[in-house]
């Protein structure tokens, strides 16, 4: 593994410290074609990417992202921060060359997501959005097992999305709640992940009729804050972005897609329940606990008929990814999502080849984000 | 218990049995305020009535429904029968005198629903419409938990009743299969038991959009029937009921409705899979696991806050109804619904007073129905 | 089904409860090759036979075993007393000529079980001993399985029966905690049945070694029994049974046991958890979830393998029993156990056979239970 | 964190794996009082061990531990050898000086472990035994409930480690499979680790009872190991350890265990689980699931009481361990008990007080183990 390739992360928060940890990890674990090499870490808070870098070992750190688009020795820019300035970095990184990694939703808008898809296509630069989920091993399993027939057709596509991390009223106004930074809110943040599990597994959506809700309209500003923390002050401020959204339509294939995302649902606390059924058998998932894929076969005898339980950890190929990390059984988690993305990444770049999910899944998930959105203001069936 | 009341049931196939099962159980493990008699069992088929009546012991069976209903010996008229007769039964017991029960959905329509309710409130009658899964101990222990505010302001009602019997595209075209005689498919066969819920639980709907789907539109004609099993003909015909039906809503309350409807869940075999989630708390129930109640409590301490697994066997008034059945963790079935319900409503016909869900209910549950149908058909919201 | 066996049942409270209902039931759920006449019913309190008799419809009642033992219109004595009176009135009934039923465990000691087993092989009286969980559809189904050789051959047997009613030390000191009636305490109560099942299941055990505790040594003497409920005095007695058994063994065919038994387990209501792990596949259990098993096949593809869950509710001769009851997914609870059982042993009277579990059954738990008692008090390995 | 220290590891394979991670995650994830530098990794194998030191990041390699041991950069020596040189380099390591951290189980024989002990004590070093599902977090939140009497006295501890690696009889007959490297099998692989819960959550034993079993008792040699991955050859050889060992015990506090391990329960791939019950409440847990813990609290109110499925992902001080990760819901894996392991010991460390377990408690281990097996082999109670 002589080939070295520098990586220069822009954000240094929740997201950059999953990345950060997803470049460390990625060339132990896996077998890659090059080194990702930890190069420029970029923040505009000077003290806090500096503590990042020096924590996470990153070579080098910076506070403005143009520096780092910009560096001639960076191959790859992963751009980790707020949705509202993922468009600006990600089109200059193409224009400069680079191969991009952009965390979800892809942008603010279908036109910003647009001119992304469009700087990448043009500078034929290797690109992926982070729907990282699509890397659990459960869920890349039941990608195998749809590709190969085993469901037969698809009738029903179910999911949702619950966090319960916002039911105090007393929790502030963090910037997921603003749409002018985050674009949107449930429908956005965690929405996208189930629509975008919904197109890489069943197929693209051709009409959806959604509606979006905003149960607690004013919240405490923020006083500070502090990492993941935030703390409240007195002055309140408008929520501007959905609580929760729900939305059914309707699968190109035929199939009938109800999808929900909601940060209102006490005790799920990153639950995504999905359930995909089809002619010759049904698939179930819960991220909260991922490394088990439910899964009933018609075919088998019909009194030996139910969900089998399978704890999707074996490895010698059996099973997606899991051989990399660790034997049968011995469960990995939510971070491993990152990494698995990040060795599929390097490859890639590697081979000059994009692979699933490119800035067009981004973009395409987009449309359909756009498209509940207008379904809810103008309460009719809108077309993908 | 020297009173007695005389029960004449119209109808005797699938839910006759569960019916005959709850008017013999019901006097044995519930100390009620009159006696039950099983006195006349009516049918369309001789052989067939006379043998059930011998086999449950009805005293009597009769051909013509007419007979029973004015058949000045019986108080109460129990219509287990297909939907298209609930309406002529009901309306002729009510004006009979007779206090009436009668199975889900009430009507074919709207209309058929409302003089159903017109004729027994012009008599005066006691009446119940069977949605028997309001008298799940579990459901019941629900209800007593929103009543007591336990779940604080509702946010969202999740709801999906999933079969699979008719995912082989050769399961012939039964009744059920047929609009003229069942009015509508998943929607009002199964579909109705969760908006029955929805409204029981949470409260009056408000609107609603919804959709609907017919997978298989052609299906082998019935041969012949005999009891539940169904055998195929040759010759196809037209399915003229949904297959799935999903629907997105608001209830009065502001708490959004996702409510799904589905034949077509390969591995589901009577599944009710119910979530509430509520500003204090959340309740989750699976009709598969009907013993068990989910329940997630915000006011637990911290480290210390799951979703409590409830087994809802306790006796000496600690749980509804269980008291009257078995010791705690040995398990009632779905048969035990009906016994319930019948028990109470021998319970109102002494007192005089009807007990939920009356025929209002039934009438409200059609409106839905049959919003649904019209939100499908316009591709609308419509308000209920 | 014109010919009709006539039944007497000795005992009226919790197990009278149970089998009252099975004789009611078992005609009319199953196609019987004789009608089971309810005929006497018979307990040593008038008051209390009386209001069962009128309750559950037994033709007569009598407040002495021996008149209904002698009684020639008897077809089927049913033994559903406590422990201490199973000997005498089962002896009395084989010497009569009759069927016997009897409930669990069979007998208070080995000698008293070879003797009850000695009078029904010399009468040559149809006997079932009613280890009734055998039963229950997803056990049944699992002896189907294991005897066609689907889990290969067995190499652990884990149970546990786990049940929690006298965990608070002021509940007095009813029946079942005085060794002179009841025999054991959670040993022969419940540890019974997981005995029991081990043998169903697996084979008879080689050899076994165990210890017992009574965890709560004093507790207030009984003042009044009123039904199921118990009221406690202020003097205390002391408790002659086991609160607690647990024990490890082994099988002829080489597999390991390890089997408990408590009334000390909190949360455990009707915990009956049983592993088997074979050469070929897993079984696992819970009576709390009564209607369904879990089986591993290890001849699934490497990528599918996981537990299935079979919810064993299929009818059509799918599942064994279930045609009888509810269609799939309409599940059915503890008592439906007893109601198979009286279908069986009808059966098994008209063609003067017996079925299992019979009375040999019974007598090889009883050693097996007194060999734990004996290993318990020796501390030692026993064969058995 | 000016302060460093320097890591010498002995072992990379499995366990070296799993070690190296840690130490390289430690420093990110936690605030740590010193920082670990991953100085020295050591392995007999030079390719093997150099390309591991590549690898991960290990700064030199080495092919001898007595180097790594005397090098006085070195602070802290990190055992991940098979069981048969844990002593002799435990014992060098402490002599000099440095800091000892060994995989479990601590020893071959508890003379070896009473050495081992002594050494360390009489060294004063800082030192460690790997049971590091000490450090899951539901494990120490149950500790945490336990010490805090929320479960009260108790009255069960019943465990269980099933795998099923070694169910086919070609599997050859690897390292762990013979009893002069690994000492015994799954008693010691993986019973000692339910022996340490047991020991850490309920307290000390006073006796056992035990017995052992080798189900395959002639497995083909190895041919070449590469990696995890085992090759089979032709001729084969005797297993001499144990395939699995069920107990059954007493502990000091009146406690009742029960124990088992096998390797021989095919669908269980890392199961640990566990059933405490005490007279305030019960905690279930299963590593396969290893992000959650079941709390039974008999204080809930009557109508509410279940199993609480508490997801142990909480930050903020809630619950242990977690706070360093991800946020609620984005559960942890197998390998995060690693590194909370190495976090506290760092400080540990640091501070130059050894935290559990120590040595003490792994020679406390082996005690248990030593008398397991002479109890397995005199067929009787042993006291611990």
């Amino acid at each position: 593994m002589a080939r070295t390739l520098n990586v220069g992360m822009i954000g240094y928060k929740f997201m950059g410290r999953a990345h950060s940890n997803a470049w460390m990890k990625a060339p132990k674990f896996f077998k890659l074609k090059a080194r990702p090499v930890m190069k420029t870490i970029c923040g505009r808070n000077k003290a806090g990417v500096s503590e990042m870098a020096d924590t996470f070992g990153w070579e080098t750190f910076a506070t403005d992202w143009r520096e780092v688009v910009n560096d001639p020795r960076i191959d790859i820019v992963d751009i980790t921060t707020p949705n509202d300035s993922h468009a600006a970095i990600a089109i200059a990184a193409a224009r400069a060359g680079k191969a991009v990694m952009c965390e979800k939703p892809l942008a603010l808008t279908v036109a910003e997501a647009r001119a992304m898809q469009r700087a990448v296509k043009n500078a034929g630069v290797v690109n992926m959005v982070c729907h990282v989920y699509r890397r659990i091993p459960a869920i890349a399993l039941a990608k195998k097992m749809i590709e190969a027939g085993d469901l037969g057709k698809i009738y029903h596509y179910r999911a949702r999305y619950a966090q319960d991390w916002i039911v105090d009223p007393e929790f502030p106004l963090v910037w997921r709640l603003q749409s002018k930074v985050s674009g949107s809110g449930a429908l956005g943040d965690i929405g996208a992940h189930v629509i975008d599990l919904g197109r890489y597994l069943v197929g693209e959506l051709s009409e959806i009729c959604g509606t979006t809700e905003t149960f607690i309209k004013q919240r405490p500003k923020m006083a500070a804050q502090d990492g993941l923390a935030a703390k409240a002050s007195r002055s309140t401020g408008r929520v501007t972005v959905d609580d929760a959204a729900v939305l059914i339509g309707r699968f190109k294939n035929g199939a009938l897609a109800n999808i929900e995302a909601t940060r209102f649902a006490l005790g799920r606390k990153n639950g995504i329940q999905i359930e995909i059924n089809g002619s010759k058998g049904s698939l179930a998932f819960d991220f909260e606990d991922m490394n088990r894929l439910q899964y009933f076969n018609n075919n088998d005898r019909a009194d030996r008929r139910g969900f089998r339980d399978i704890i999707v950890t074996e490895g010698g190929g059996v099973h997606p990814y899991t051989g990399s990390w660790w034997p049968p059984g011995h469960i990995i988690g939510y971070e491993h999502t990152f990494v698995n993305a990040a060795a599929d990444f390097v490859n890639a770049v590697v081979a000059n080849k994009s692979v699933q999910p490119t800035f067009e899944d981004g973009l395409a998930n987009q449309i359909v984000l756009e498209a509940v959105e207008k379904s809810a203001k103008t309460r009719k069936w809108v077309k993908v």
